[in-house]
């Protein structure tokens, strides 16, 4: 293998110079860039993989920042956008936030030093979003909308429509005490999923109620048990994703609540445990895979002649299951 | 912040020199070097982050290898060994090697080139175990035993105790029929697993009896069916692991047996939704945190004159919820 000496004596230069080139570090004329440039294809001369992400600006690394690499939503996506990485001949890096925003800071920081060729990140900070505009790398944001908006691309799916088709299902099926265990109203798809069950409760003249409920078990616990207590004579429940739905099934039963026969019960996400539990839950489904896949093929060709859209909007659509039927339906 | 070119300057060598010192990359004479080290130090001269690495052989990377995110076992010691990371000052990258022993040595090669401080694995390969005796990193070689024995040490926790604990439990809660759906004997937590189970059997006169079962949640499923089918009358259940054991419980349930009534079941692990799903499980608690913790102490102490244990076996324990239940034992 040609080392960085044979380089520099085909080129004329010195060894610093080829050095200088490769890293960018100082300003070599343009001639005698390209003569450095033109030695190195000539030998062959292959940098170690440190020095070569330094000279490309691509480390074939897409680095991925989620907020909670426990809860299965998260997982879920990391794991398309892995395998779409590799499929590629990329490799995937995760870091796990901790919903740390000095974690994140940290992360994109390391991510930068390493020059990976991008970044697909899941954050509720939007100081993280100041991070992202100076960092100088393409990132796409996934789920969570940031005000700063200096990403690349921006991928969640359709929330309102979601929230739409769980509360038009939850009225199909009979249900007249429909109650939403509504998400963050920080987060575009907290207040988009409520926004469509408002919106159907009005065209069918319904009063909309709800109760605050963050997108994990603990919360869908507290959440049905306030539920339970204010509003006893609840026969349907939009949970706020399926990790609630998941401990809401549990604060139900506990009571003594059968599902679906005296509440019925829809999900958001449509994650692996959502048809694992028993019984098995109806969900808003989620193109996970494709919202991963879409995402690793932003980074790989930004900057190329494809153009892709600023917003991307996945459609949902709903999962029947277990936990809801229509009355007078047979078992 | 002081430059190359002051550092040379201070130490009366060129630019090349220093560079040459913090890289590693060729012979410099011990009198020059330590010049260079000193006007490092009287300067403070702060490499960027890279040179930094290359520099000290040290990025504060600690890189975590697991065969599947998606599994809530090792998304949760990923987060534990994330969390010791972080409090020491240390970043963790996850890489998710899908099972094949491929990524695995990609993710190794990669995390080689980066310079981690060490690598927490978890694999099935043995041809990734003669990679781990190659690479040159410390790596800690978690739950699953390879035969090449390589790494700086191994974390598992004890396995045979938890085996005898579960088939214990069910024996004093009265079963008759007890039924092993035992994990992949190529590993070392299968093997021993069973094992427990059988000095059991053998202690109580009955008959072992067993069904192959991966550690996830298809093969759990596919075993109960196997189970309903060969013994009928089976009355307590042994799990594989957490995953496996709650695909049981949907077999049991879609067959009308109830769960402990008819049929009492442990799991293994203890993973969250273990105590997510309802009915609560009965399982055997592996300490995941303190395991995750102990590995990234081993990485950020390796080559001191700390001296760490090569195997690492942790204790289990039984936690009992409502999956089983003593005969005659109140509600």
């Amino acid at each position: 293998m040609a080392s960085i000496r044979e380089v520099a004596k085909i080129a004329g230069v010195s060894p610093a110079t080829v050095s200088r080139v490769m890293n960018g570090t100082a300003n070599v004329d343009e001639e005698k860039k390209q003569r450095v440039l033109d030695a190195i294809q000539e030998t062959g001369f292959k940098p170690n993989e440190l020095a070569r992400a330094l000279f490309k600006k691509s480390s074939k690394i897409i680095g991925m920042i989620v907020p909670n690499i426990e809860n299965p939503f998260f997982s879920e996506i990391a794991k398309a956008v892995e395998e779409e990485a590799f499929q590629n001949g990329y490799k995937m890096l995760l870091c796990n936030s901790a919903n740390n925003p000095k974690k994140e800071r940290m992360n994109i920081q390391m991510l930068v030093q390493m020059q990976a060729d991008g970044i697909v990140i899941m954050t509720n900070s939007d100081r993280t979003g100041k991070k992202i505009a100076e960092c100088g790398l393409p990132v796409v944001v996934m789920d969570r909308k940031l005000s700063e908006g200096r990403e690349i691309a921006f991928i969640e799916s359709d929330h309102y429509k979601g929230g739409k088709l769980a509360a038009e299902h939850l009225i199909e099926c009979g249900c007249q005490h429909i109650v939403c265990l509504r998400g963050p109203m920080k987060f575009s798809s907290g207040q988009q999923r409520y926004q469509g069950y408002e919106d159907v409760c009005r065209k069918y003249g319904r009063k909309a109620v709800w109760i605050d409920c963050d997108y994990d078990y603990d919360a869908g616990l507290a959440a049905a048990e306030e539920l339970i207590r204010r509003y006893p004579d609840t026969d349907g429940i939009l949970a706020s994703n399926d990790m609630a739905a998941m401990a809401v099934y549990k604060v139900l039963h506990q009571n003594g609540r059968r599902v679906p026969e005296d509440v019925q019960l829809v999900g958001f996400d449509n994650i692996e445990f959502s048809r694992r539990m028993t019984p098995e839950l109806t969900t808003i489904s989620q193109p996970i895979e494709e919202m991963g896949k879409l995402a690793v093929q932003m980074i790989i060709h930004h900057g190329e002649e494809i153009s892709y859209q600023k917003e991307n909007i996945f459609d949902v659509e709903l999962i029947r299951r277990q936990t809801t039927k229509k009355k007078g339906e047979a078992e």
